[in-house]
C-alpha cells in the first residue's frame, strides 16, 4: 500500500482518479516492441521503447502539467523552466484558459523561447548574473499574490500525472526492468508508484548524467545529497542540484539502481536512436539507451522497457551530434 | 467494384483476404491528428499524419514486400533497389526463411548497403557504368532459374499490401483529402483501392517531385509518361522514370490531381517535421507535407490526412539538412 510522509495526499485512491481522468487528455505513450533487430542482439535481451515524443509538447512533462494545473482553481500560473516543463505548463495553461507566465534565462536558446510563446505562454527573461530564477519568481508572486507557483518535479499530483506513463507501461506487457531517466526525480518517482499500484515485480532502474550523479550518490549514501551546482551535461532536462524531497522519499524506497551516464553515451545514444530506430530524441531522452550501453550486462535475457522521455533539441545541436 | 484489366487478381475477396491476414506481421501506421498547432493554423486545417517511419525496416515498402514474398513458393528471390524496397525485401525474405539478392550501384550510400546486410540480404554491387540494373538482375535469374524477382509496385500483390495502410487510415476517422507520395506509384494505388474498397468519397491527391513530374504530365495528358532519365530529386524514393503499368491504370482513374513539388519545399518540410511533429522524416517521406505548402489554399477548411512514407535517411544529409 502507498503511504508517503512528504505527502499524505498520494494515496491509491487519488492515482485512481488520475488514472480515470487525465488519459483522456493526453497522447498514449508510443510503444516500440524490438525497435531493431541491432538493439536486442547487441544486448542479448527483449528491448521496448516507450517513447514519449509524441506526447502533446514534445516529452512526458506534458502529463504532470495538466494533471496539475486542471486540480487548482487559479487563473494565473507562475514557472521556471527553461525546458520541457515550461512548454508544457504554456500549453496546458492555454487548454485549460489559463494565463502563464515562464521564468527563463536570456541566455535560453531562441528555440525553447518560441516554443513557450507558440503555446500562448508569457516568457520573462532574466539575467542570471543579476537575479535568480528562485528570486524573479518570488518578484512575480509578490506582485500577482493570487497566481500559483508549478513547481516541475516535487509535488505529487505532478508525479500522479507522470505515473500515468507508467500505467500505459505496465497494462501493455510484462517487464522485469524498466529504466526510467533521473532529473529531480519527477518521472521515475511517477514510474514507481505506477509500479507499485499495479503490483508488478518489475525493477526500476535509473539512468543519470555522470555529470550531476546526486541521485545515485543520494541512493547509495541513503542521505539525500545536492550537486555543487547545475551540472554542465548535455542532457539538459537533467541539470538539477538535487532530488525534490517527495520525489527522494519514493526512490529510496523503490529504486533498485541508478546508472550513471558520461555524456559520451549519451551523445552515442542520441545517434543510435536516430540510425536504428528512426526516432528523433533529445540527448536527455536517450539518457535510458546510454544506461543500456554503459552495463549491457546487467541486461542480458531480461524483458526490457526503456523510457525515451522527450524529443525538444536545438536542430543546430542535432545535426552536430549526428555529423560527430 | 474494383477491375482492373492489367491485373483481374485485383479483386475485392483478394483485398478481403490481404487486410485480414497481413496485419499481424506488420506494424499499424502511427496516426497523429494535429501533430503541432502550428501546422493547423498554417493551413486553416485539421491535418492528421499517418507516419510509417516506425513500420519494420523504416517505410512502408514492407507492407508490400511481406504481402509479396508470403505468397510466392520461391526460396530465392532477387530485386534491384538502392532504397527501402531493398530493405523491406531482405527484412521478409530472413522472416520467411528465403534467401534474397538485392543489385545496389556501387555508389550507394554505405549505411543503405548495410541495411540490407543487417536484414540478412545478399547486396550485388554493380558499375552502372558498365552494367544496368536491370541487366545484372537479367544475369542473375538467368544463373539461378528458381529465382523470384520482385517489382517494386508494379504488382497486384504490392499494392494490395500497400492498400493495407488505406486500411489504417480509413479505418481510423473520415477524411476530405488524403496526400500520398508518388514515385512510382505502388503507396498511391494502393490507397485509391483502399479507399474504393471501403467507400470512402475521401479525394486522394499525390504529391510528387517536380523535377521528376511523370505522373503529373501523365494524369494531365492521359497518357503514361515518362521522364527522360531518373530524375535528381533529393526526394530519393520517387526517382522513378514512370508509373508501372497497373499503378498508371489505377491513379488514372482514381487520383483527383497531383501536387508537383519544387526540392526546396521538401527540404523545408522535413525541417518542419523535425522541430514541430519530433518526426524523423527522410525526403521522400516529407512530400505530403511540402506538397501542402506548394499549395496551401487547396486544403483549408478540409480534414486532411497527410502520410508520411518513411525514415531512411543518411545522418550526413540529415544533418545537412538541419543545419541549413
Amino acid at each position: 500500500m502507498l503511504m508517503y510522509t512528504t505527502a499524505p495526499e498520494l494515496t491509491e485512491a487519488y492515482i485512481s482518479t488520475v488514472w480515470e481522468t487525465l488519459p483522456r487528455f493526453i497522447r498514449s505513450t508510443l510503444l516500440l516492441p524490438c525497435p531493431c533487430p541491432a538493439l536486442a542482439q547487441r544486448f542479448h535481451c527483449d528491448v521496448t521503447i516507450a517513447s514519449e515524443t509524441f506526447q502533446y509538447t514534445g516529452s512526458f512533462k506534458f502529463r504532470a502539467a495538466y494533471n496539475l494545473l486542471s486540480s487548482i482553481p487559479h487563473q494565473r500560473v507562475v514557472t521556471a523552466s527553461s525546458g520541457n516543463f515550461g512548454q508544457a505548463i504554456a500549453y496546458a495553461s492555454q487548454l485549460l484558459g489559463k494565463t502563464c507566465t515562464v521564468v527563463m534565462p536570456s541566455t535560453s536558446a531562441r528555440v525553447k523561447i518560441e516554443a513557450v510563446q507558440s503555446y500562448g505562454g508569457v516568457v520573462d527573461l532574466i539575467d542570471v548574473q543579476h537575479v535568480s530564477r528562485a528570486e524573479r519568481v518570488a518578484q512575480l508572486l509578490h506582485e500577482q499574490p493570487d497566481a500559483f507557483q508549478a513547481q516541475a518535479y516535487d509535488d505529487y499530483r505532478v508525479i500522479a500525472g507522470n505515473s500515468t506513463l507508467g500505467k500505459d507501461i505496465f497494462c501493455s506487457d510484462t517487464f522485469d526492468i524498466v529504466v526510467a531517466p533521473v532529473g529531480g526525480g519527477g518521472l521515475s518517482s511517477g514510474i514507481i508508484i505506477a509500479r507499485d499500484y499495479v503490483q508488478a515485480q518489475t525493477e526500476i532502474i535509473g539512468a543519470e548524467p555522470l555529470l550531476g550523479n546526486d541521485a545515485a550518490r543520494s541512493l547509495k549514501s541513503g542521505h539525500l545529497q545536492q550537486n555543487a551546482q547545475e551540472p554542465q551535461t548535455i542532457a539538459d532536462g537533467a541539470r538539477t542540484v538535487s532530488l525534490g524531497k517527495l520525489n527522494w522519499e519514493i526512490i529510496q524506497h523503490g529504486m533498485a539502481d541508478i546508472i550513471e551516464v558520461p555524456d559520451d553515451l549519451i551523445i552515442q545514444a542520441v545517434r543510435h536512436c536516430f540510425r536504428y530506430t528512426n526516432l528523433k530524441v533529445e540527448p536527455t531522452g536517450a539518457l535510458t539507451l546510454a544506461a543500456m550501453f554503459a552495463q549491457p550486462e546487467r541486461f542480458a535475457g531480461k524483458r526490457v522497457c526503456c523510457i525515451v522521455s522527450g524529443a525538444n533539441v536545438d536542430p543546430a545541436l542535432y545535426a552536430h551530434i549526428l555529423a560527430q
